[in-house]
């Protein structure tokens, strides 16, 4: 217990912690979710209160950053002290901090009066494509319901190297894109605002300590390298993905935004909902095997607010459902020798259960739009119309608490004339 | 004139002046090639002698840097300016650094005495796949020699995200990475050292200014957001590639390394060498369209060097046989609406001409294995073996003299047991 107060349905209870950056008199600060508050870190660290070995000498330079990278690659132990002496901390029965009001007059901001920036300066971005469900549905859309999987995607968790400059925090505006497209019966591609503009559910991680160039991540070591997670939108343009992706895969139709939800939440804080996975057939190569194979039980929801209506739920997903983990996925991104850095976000790629109000993207919830939704205002959705706002949202449910990851919001702004 | 002496064959006379970064005293530092020394900017910086109206003030923080990425941001008009300082001070007729002994022991440093470093920190990398006859000859040898180019080819510029965390300055080791690959015939797929390790021949440029996310670049503002130019060999693992590419394109297969030359050739340099590109059929869309559309005469080399024997030239190309320009690429990249950074990466993807000899790598110039190349110790190169070196270069021949780009070397390791 925290003396924090919150209701049994927040997101941030003292079982959480998430981490993220918000923005304080213009300036970016590093803070831990608590509640409807959020905990100055670089208060904190000035108060000399990251008293434990590891952080002693270093939690003033490290949180006094305006990004959590140095952070992330201090790596397990760093991380670990740093949860047990905030925890500590926010504990109700601790008076450091409980007791103290003009250092909870610095330390203690309301979420409500800040903006929330991205948690780190991501180097790169690499999005997989790793729940078998959504794999399904798209070949058997695009291709054939009878070879709906290709024969390497059992075999390998499926990625690629996506736009790191256009991942942008909840709550930035995404514009239409315009791009090329081609009608199946036309000689030409035209130039025009997509018209078939969707959201990916998705979660994605960010990587604690690197690994040097040529030296791959062991599954043994796959943890050390896993900081926590984030609710992703992965948006995506159908119709110019179709015409530009082959041979080398998606690029325009996906660089234009990618949104994440701002506050990080941890391994640790995400340890109590371990779930088993889905049994892996064939048997991987023995690099992607690991005698720890899990998932995370984690509800995932999606919500279209058109302008004026209410939101209205359009896909209720679980990260579990995914096939390939984010320990498999780490260790085939590093197998060649690729090296990761702190900072590093992985995404998982649509999250898809087996039906439709499970499905993580309109293309599948619609059908390639053979299967609108109805909108309590009287219109109907196939894919994301202008100044719709996509809003999902995740947590795990506990014994009386919940973890959560806040919300991932969107808005579609009209395409430029 | 320089009073620096240089031959007529040396990469870096007075008509070039590219930037580099190069690490004196464990300190790295911003400089510009002459001859065979390089002027340290933050020495002419600290002496005041950026003093036109552009960089007067800002030239000490700038080339204080550690990387060109602020100085690409500046723009045209910095550019400009710091290329008319340095011509200006390194003329043979000008005193200020010719006739101050003390100033040129403090800003000249021979080549030989220091090693280069990346010249920027490096956002985004995005590869294009730009050349038709490349384009073509992979068409050939996977699909069929009479639908060699996919429809979208010739209407745009097709690319992908790299990864940009493994560009690596030229001598950097490659380790020869392993990976998934599957035999035709083979019911599964095996873990094993790539087999089938391949150079590609590129050119990239470096990104000046960027743009906001959402708004793209038109064709009349491209030019200002190039840079300069290098040298670049794109390493792939074409085993590797084959199995994992689809559907979402290249990834460990090309992440394992990407080696670059370390001097950047600003545009200014090169526009003496603006020649006529291919007639473009069919004309691109609107957006496409350059009126100023061009190419750049720059020959193009590869040597193999085994570890025993000479160096062997196995391809002559030319950046001039590029279909699609680099303004074509940026304004394609920003379409959508992605945001570009300074010091983003945009390679051309590999560069072939017509005939075998100008082929860029070595799947092409082999044929898929079928037609090896000899070499003088006897032995035969299909692709790349372990402990050889590729060493890659590029110039421009003006009249007596040449705007160089130094090498791009690259040596591959064994794999890791
Ligand atoms: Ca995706
Ligand atoms: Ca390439
Ligand atoms: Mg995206
Ligand atoms: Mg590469
Ligand atoms: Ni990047």
């Amino acid at each position: 217990m925290s003396f924090i107060q919150y209701d049994a349905n927040c997101d941030f209870p003292i079982q959480n912690l998430p981490y993220g950056v918000f923005c304080k008199d213009g300036k970016n600060t590093i803070g831990v979710a608590i509640g409807d508050q959020i905990l100055d870190l670089s208060v904190i660290a000035d108060a000399g209160l990251f008293d434990g070995p590891v952080l002693k000498e270093k939690a003033k330079a490290v949180f006094g950053q305006s990004v959590l990278n140095d952070f992330m690659g201090m790596g397990k132990a760093a991380w670990s002290e740093a949860r047990a002496t905030i925890t500590k901390l926010l504990s109700a029965d601790n008076a450091t901090l409980r007791d103290n009001a003009d250092l909870r007059a610095k330390a203690l901001v309301a979420q409500s009066a800040v903006t929330m920036c991205l948690p780190a300066k991501i180097g790169d971005y690499t999005d997989f494509y790793s729940s078998k469900q959504h794999a399904y549905n798209v070949g058997c859309m695009f291709r054939d319901p009878n070879n709906a999987l290709l024969p390497n995607w059992t075999r390998l968790p499926v990625g690629y190297h996506g736009r790191a400059s256009s991942v942008v925090v909840t709550g930035t505006d995404i514009r239409r894109p315009c791009g090329q497209t081609k009608a199946d019966d036309a000689d030409a591609p035209a130039f025009v605002p997509c018209r078939l503009l969707d959201f990916e559910l998705e979660m994605a991680f960010f990587t604690g300590p690197g690994n040097n160039l040529g030296d791959p991540i062991k599954m043994a070591d796959a943890d050390d390298h896993i900081f926590g997670m984030v609710v992703m939108n992965d948006w995506s343009a159908r119709d110019i993905q179709k015409w530009e992706y082959v041979p080398l895969g998606p690029f325009g139709a996906k660089n234009f935004g990618t949104s994440i939800s701002p506050w990080i939440v941890t391994m640790d804080a995400l340890k109590p909902f371990r779930c088993e996975a889905e049994v892996q057939d064939p048997t991987p190569l023995e690099y992607l095997q690991d005698s720890d194979h899990h998932q995370y039980n984690i509800d995932l929801q999606v919500f279209i607010k058109p302008e004026t209506s209410e939101p209205v739920k359009v896909c209720d997903s679980n990260f579990k459902y995914m096939y390939w983990s984010m320990k498999q996925q780490l260790v085939h991104h590093t197998v060649t020798g690729c090296n990761l850095q702190p900072g590093d976000l992985l995404a998982s790629g649509t999250i898809s259960g087996k039906e439709r109000e499970n499905f993580g993207s309109m293309l599948e919830i619609s059908w390639k739009g053979t299967k609108p939704v109805d909108m309590p205002d009287g219109t109907q959705r196939k894919f994301i119309l202008d100044n719709d706002t996509v809003i999902m949202s995740g947590h795990c449910q506990g014994d009386g608490y919940r973890v959560g990851f806040g919300q991932c919001v969107g808005k579609i702004l009209p395409a430029h004339k």
